[in-house]
């Protein structure tokens, strides 16, 4: 298994700001999109940002293809279309981390809270329609776009990364640990995400009441 | 109103931590118990503690009458039976703030989650409970007893306080503002609460995962 990060249709601020903290942790990261033209913008992009050459883009089968861990970083709205466009590509790969970041999110008077979906939360939904032989972990789900995205704030904040394979969280924990002040921590199994997913909810919430967009959770020891 | 803090029945972990660390900060502190000797014992323990003479111990009624502002700091499955218990002295209130410390948890193969109940959280049902008059207000949710009661360790954390009034909420976050270091943070209305109680379980499987008893969470902006 290679340790190339790729991001099915990772060109929105989510997608982009995961790449860009990895790839200015040294990463080697591929952006994927169903545009190979946007796919390459969003790689000099980063690329520009860090002043070196560590980001390319590519199309999202070429992608898949290529990389062995998939970051999942559409809108969840779009995370079961996007799963079955791409599944053959995900069924051919032999093994493989499918990383889900997105979050069920619903906004009903004003307020934020998760949707309710036929399994208890979005990555247990998710895991029914990723091929098996890919393991499931869950990460970034608290983590703000507009926090990765502003270069000049270290990352302080803890990451609750949980899933269905021990070794699967360990390589993305290790993965994630590369970033300077970021606190990747092994979170728990696949039902973790019931919680973590509320909390990002309720980050979303706070963040309105504050006139803010980038909170975010740092456990305390 | 009076600015005067009471505990019922305050002489468990949760409510001496709580107590101690308000009565730390110059908050004039009552801990109530059933039995009166109790109440005095645990009081004189914070004096001592603090080598001050900030708390005084009562039994639970006449700490009723005496305090506007109400701790209830029992395990959950006795927070009924105490607010039923205490009710006539509590209806006999013309004004005060009732503050739930108090989260719905129950274990299951190992893993602590939050329990099923009639309302979406526990302060939603103890509200129901409450005499209406007295506004309610959680606090101390997701601060361990472990940290609480450790002097030693600053309370770096972050206080998610919600309530169903905001001069209530605002009186609370104003007292745990004189707590040094301590970050009370206005955090909505009781449906906080949902997602309040289930960080509060996270954080019990997360310190069972690392072999401690103290994490906690702090908001970083």
């Amino acid at each position: 298994m290679n340790n190339k990060i790729g991001f099915i249709s990772g060109t929105g601020p989510q997608g982009k700001g995961v790449a860009l903290r990895l790839a200015s942790a040294g990463v080697e990261v591929v952006i994927g999109s169903r545009s190979i033209e946007k796919a390459k913008a969003i790689a000099d992009e980063i690329n520009n940002l860090l002043s070196e050459n560590v980001a390319v883009g590519m199309d999202n089968s070429t992608m898949i293809n290529e990389c062995d861990i998939i970051f999942l970083t559409v809108p969840f709205e779009h995370a079961i279309e996007t799963i079955e466009t791409y599944h053959s590509e995900l069924q051919a790969k032999p093994e493989g981390i499918f990383v889900d970041v997105t979050v069920p999110l619903v906004f009903n008077q004003g307020k934020c809270n998760v949707c309710t979906l036929e399994e208890e939360s979005g990555i247990e939904l998710l895991r029914t329609k990723v091929p098996e032989q890919l393991s499931m972990v869950g990460a970034f789900k608290t983590i703000s776009a507009e926090w990765l995205n502003d270069l000049e704030k270290p990352l302080d904040l803890t990451d609750f990364i949980f899933g269905d394979n021990e070794a699967a969280i360990d390589k993305i924990v290790d993965i994630c640990h590369k970033i300077p002040g970021f606190q990747p921590l092994r979170a728990g199994d696949l039902c973790t995400c019931n919680v973590v997913e509320r909390m990002t909810a309720f980050l979303i919430n706070l963040n309105k009441l504050y006139g803010v967009k980038h909170l975010g959770f740092k456990l305390q020891w």
